[in-house]
């Protein structure tokens, strides 16, 4: 199998995977991974844990389509996105969440979401258990393109962020390759869930525990 | 492979799929597509994650049967209901759960579900962020044929709306085709399920946030 | 197939089931069928996901064995209680459900759980949308045995249940048939659930609506 | 198939059943198997769910890597941990997880987890339904290895409990064999779960009903 092959079968097999995790329902959220040069995105508006490889666009570093699927897709809105991760912060796999523990996170929290002193920080690029870990929130426009500049802004104003959150909408999360972007994406996401049930039980996120 | 034989088995495999999300758990809840002039349908009562392609009703475009399944089956009390859906708004597919996210949002509301600036409304057909997005909610019947003219009469009235919510019973949800149906109901779900959590966190769903 | 090797495969494939819904995790909880004059039984405390058809015990309706497992195997404290069941309420098949949603009714109410104007009470035999839904709460023992005279006493003084709940513990349902008793156990799991959500949302499952 | 065969196949087998439970998300979490002198282990921070037999380490008792993995491996932070749990208890398998249950019981609770009339108590080795379950709860270090001691002594202070918590990080459970050791594991995040969900409900989960 070439390299090209492998990764839009990977690509494929983790949209099946977050779908199960209930990341990318009702054929919201994506994934996009570059392979060097070439990126590889799902096309908009499909059912994500029904992609095949033959689906698929293949971008170059300029965001120009070099590939398109045969059939009736279009291209994701994502797609702005997702460069400026491989771009600005020399990602090499992004995946966009509709996860309800982001959203919900979004909600309770003002412009930045924080949280301290909980071990699966420890799963994200150079943070430590006593560390804060930050998260910047943007606010959702009505098209996603329209993102765009706002999360290219977030990503060089945060550059230890590997995330960015959309209010009432989810969640961008990036790594150097897809092994990290899973893991960076599966503790961001347990971190969500437990900074909203933590407030449920009175106890704020972001500070130190005093014990 | 013929398209009814392909029909059938899809019903099969999306019976199979929204039991695994406890859409239809305990033999509630069901799915119709209507290929054409044909329309197919689960019998009433049977566990909806092990219905076989010969287990089927087909029905004519007037609701009746050309063919019923052999063995001791009855036809699903849902029937009247689905053929409004292809009826009154051209449906291809209608899907009714009985998901608990779905219950419990007719609980915490009164005649009609609302919500607006979440990103998972723009999976719903005609619908954007900025939108206000709203769901009839219908008094319970003791017998499910019993909803069949305020379901007609809900589906009139709220020509935005992709589906009808039933008071401490689930909802309807239908779309063009099945794969628009699914996501209808993934993205009303997902929904649901938001609301009702933004009302535990002390948010009005319905309420454009002020930031 | 003989009917004995179904019923056994049955009873193993049902345990699979039911454990990923998590109703028997960590050995506890369980399941019992009935075949004419025989009845099948998992050993006590094994992995219910991991039992295969030749690890089960073979009763007659005395509830004497008749077939034990080779190997290091110990009949169910549960037997006595199964046994109940078959006699006094004409079943065919038992569960019992450690279900987290089944303790937790149990803790919020009195001596009977009861709800109300609930779709998915339709699907408990001889129950209708408009009626009143009870299920007796018993006080747990220290050992399974001690269980099984409240239990018969139950079952008796409440005819038309198709679960008791047991204290702290879970429940007990049972149907003519595995059709019926894994319906009954969807939808009771389901009304467990809803009617703590319910009370959680400041809703009193067991009072009809004002509406 | 030898036994070494075995027990590195059950270790992944395993990691996988524990990722589809979310306690060991992000690469975060662990199994340790001991076959009589020899120990198997996976390396420190991999997906738990794609690991294969030729990815782990084997150590001998005094925790020496005996066999590497090949490639760009590092040996658990977890291994010393593990290690106490064969030595000071006589386990064959320890299990870590960072469940989400596990996490926010030790939010809830002051040095001990504390609970009584649950019947999955029953399913820990030695405690029955009118005991009183406790286990330890450590303060967090920033490096796993830091935790050794404290975990050592827990060990030694407690000789009842199967399971020591970590504050705001997860769970350590052991038991004699693989299933023990998962059973433990089962029983105790149901009673993390429950007791969380207890106090949510109002109820104290270490004080014996009055009824």
């Amino acid at each position: 199998m070439s390299s090209e092959t492998n990764a839009k079968e990977l690509l494929c097999e983790l949209c099946r995977h977050f779908y199960q995790q209930g990341w990318v329902s009702g054929t919201g959220g994506g994934i996009s991974i570059r392979e060097g040069e070439r990126i590889y995105m799902a096309p908009s508006g499909v059912q994500k844990e029904r992609i095949r490889p033959e689906h698929l666009y293949e971008l170059d570093r300029e965001g120009q389509v070099v590939v398109a699927p045969e059939g009736d897709f279009k291209l994701s809105a994502c797609a702005p996105l997702f460069l400026h991760a491989f771009d600005l912060r020399g990602a090499g796999v992004v995946i966009h969440s509709h996860s309800v523990h982001a959203m919900l996170a979004t909600l309770v929290e003002g412009d930045e979401f924080r949280v301290t002193h909980l071990e699966m920080m420890k799963g994200i690029r150079d943070h430590g258990y006593h560390d804060e870990l930050v998260v910047p929130i943007l606010e959702n426009t009505a098209h996603e393109c329209d993102l765009a500049d706002a999360l290219a802004d977030a990503m060089v104003r945060y550059p230890k962020t590997q995330a960015v959150l959309v209010r009432r909408h989810g969640v961008y999360v990036w790594g150097r390759d897809w092994v990290e972007a899973k893991t960076h994406a599966e503790c961001y996401d347990y971190l969500f869930e437990a900074a909203v049930k933590m407030r449920q039980l009175g106890f704020d996120p972001a500070r130190a525990p005093t014990r």
